[in-house]
């Protein structure tokens, strides 16, 4: 089929029309990294900012109170969570801090941190902030740079293990961790797992009641578009609520915040885990996004995301592949997430022209990485297709030209 | 001489139309908690919200990516800290339980911190988090809950403290420590002070050099006008930078971020301490408020700022006093912020009264304090003259009445 077909056919298509597009002609497949704004946004914008923080000021915050709340119990249905698991509260790497100390200290004996070398490396360097002296850090090495097996993760596993912490899609290869399974090892271990759901939150489904999760972060930037930084979502199962500890108290987690008491007293549940006061502007332009996720589904999401990369990898066998372009993500889809990652000696420089003289915007990820992300709620077939041809046209164009130009000189 | 004398003498008055103001009968007395929005901080919304995610989207990063500096940089020129010693980040608890970690590994045989109950629970709270059990907290009790000495403080000094850290201007009394005398006496008995300048940058002002000081942290939403939960900033003097680490480790203080090292290597200076990405923004709409205050400087805002207190000081005399509203915070200006604290038995209600029924929105602070704030870039003297007349009015004509009504029920 054609992508005009496969556009004429999609579901989805109509929420295209709810985001912010000012330039018809750019072909924007970096969703995974930075999604667009949604046209709700600027409405949130101006009712947060020009008659909430402009017109009611401080009395604003008999509303933003409750926004970590509001939002959070919101993406908890798009997780499998319960809305009393989840809260919006500062950033990715923040939220992992807390959470791996919180688990470093349910069983001081335990004091090994076991992840995986596909993880994002702020997580990486997060954990070993977290950890410290007093603890250590085993780092799983992906066999192929681009999956790791439950084997090769159990493997990593024994009795001082105080936690498994993986990103479940992984942000270079798209690779996506089997988490039921994973989760499941590792119990059998005695150890809790923390998810990182950056590249899946609104991509991938994830259902970490029925993995029997145990903690989990995420942005809410790329597939949730949230706007740029805005802040992240975590985790905490019932279960564990009361056990786990916040290292770091803010009068946000405080039970009666504005009695202004000078001992610390925890909020109940994963409220404990808010800190200080958040930033109001990224924070209201969440729900937007949110909002349009659970209207679509995850399901039609997802399928529309695996109909896209599959068209997409189409395209790269036909014209990227004898161009010497290597796909860099698994080829079953039930394994991987809603990017494709492309692997060429040039990709730095193909990353540069696809951006500069293109008006195709993928992203880089060094050494030799090109990402393409697929966002299923904005992204057509057609800008697929579109960006395939001009990446052919690139390498055809500036790469072997540039190569041919300076072969005189280096010979 | 008249509300209205002073104002037209006023040469800051003219700032007051950068602000937006839609309602001209609100009498706004709160700048302390959350600042007026500046009219130019829509314009950064639109450029960034509207032509930065919405347009550029993920390329706005080759922008964005410099703001924590850039905006560090100003507000170090308001504070007497170098350019590359201030950075703009996370919460002022986030930031504040970053700096007090790294502080307690400096020496390690010193694990004890202290501080005073004037300072602001939300930083009592970090701090206790920060020490965890291996170290504990002192807390210096101010003897009339209103002030406290450097001898006080100084009481509280051994060789086993590894950091003082104090409110400069304290968020109830609006006392303000000094800050060279206490930074003196601590060095002394060798322990680092941290400063937490909320409620005086913007307001009181601040020469971090001239004082010696080693840390500070403050937040941007008050006399900064940064917008609702604004990030932060940290502050650490540059023959500290290299020593002091931060415990938390995030792409966003890696050297190389977008090499994407499996290992973390710390940015240099001040800028390790950042960790996450920044909530974008939220983050933008601290600069136009930042521009402000250096364009109208602190010597001018503080000499506003001490007539427009002592002004409401003499109108308290004159009307509040006799129906027994307190004093609660200290006569010497030179020893007070900008926010004035009236103390009443029936506050409460005073302050739901003012805010409900009187279109006056000052603060109420537990059990018995209502705020008055003066932000000397937009507040006038004629609105204070009026916030008093109308707080005069909710006692004689809501307080006493409900008196007289409920008496015959309580005898």
């Amino acid at each position: 089929m054609t992508a005009a077909q496969l556009d004429a056919q999609d579901e989805l298509a109509p929420f295209r029309d709810r985001f912010v597009i000012d330039d018809p002609d750019l072909i924007y497949l970096d969703g995974n990294s930075l999604g667009r704004m949604p046209k709700a946004a600027r409405e949130v914008l101006k009712n947060e900012a020009e008659a909430g923080w402009g017109g009611r000021l401080v009395r604003g915050w008999s509303s933003w109170y409750g926004l970590p709340e509001r939002i959070g119990a919101k993406i908890a249905r798009i997780i499998g969570a319960e809305a009393d698991e989840v809260i919006v509260s500062d950033s990715t790497t923040v939220n992992l801090y807390k959470l791996v100390v919180g688990a470093l200290r349910l069983e001081p004996w335990r004091s090994n941190v076991v992840t995986d070398d596909l993880n994002f490396p702020s997580d990486l360097y997060a954990i070993s902030s977290a950890v410290g002296t007093d603890g250590s850090v085993s780092v799983v090495m992906s066999p192929d740079k681009m999956t790791t097996s439950a084997e090769d993760i159990e493997a990593g596993l024994d009795p001082h293990t105080a936690l498994l912490t993986l990103s479940h899609t992984s942000f270079k290869s798209a690779f996506v961790h089997d988490m039921t399974a994973i989760t499941t090892l590792s119990h059998e271990h005695g150890a809790p797992v923390l998810w990182d759901l950056s590249h899946s939150v609104g991509a991938v489904p994830v259902d970490l009641k029925a993995a029997g999760a145990d903690l989990a972060v995420g942005c809410t930037y790329k597939y949730l578009n949230g706007g740029p930084g805005s802040p992240a979502f975590l985790f905490v199962k019932r279960e564990l609520q009361e056990e786990l500890e916040s290292p770091i108290w803010g009068w946000f987690g405080q039970r009666n915040a504005f009695s202004f008491d000078l001992e610390y007293e925890p909020r109940e549940g994963v409220k404990k885990f808010l800190v200080g006061t958040p930033p109001v502007l990224s924070l209201a332009c969440i729900e937007p996004g949110v909002d349009m996720v659970l209207e679509a589904g995850m399901s039609r999401i997802r399928s529309k995301s695996v109909r896209q990369t599959e068209f997409l990898i189409e395209l790269w066998e036909e014209r990227l592949e004898p161009l010497g372009v290597s796909l860099n993500s698994p080829r079953d889809s039930a394994r991987r997430g809603s990017h494709i990652s492309f692997g060429h000696p040039e990709a730095l420089r193909i990353d540069k022209a696809l951006i500069e003289e293109m008006n195709v915007v993928p992203d880089f990820r060094a050494p030799d990485n090109i990402r393409f992300g697929v966002s299923p709620l904005y992204t057509s077939f057609a800008e697929i297709e579109e960006g395939v041809a001009r990446f052919e046209k690139v390498i055809k164009e500036r790469i072997f030209e540039k190569f041919d130009a300076a072969a005189p000189a280096v010979t």
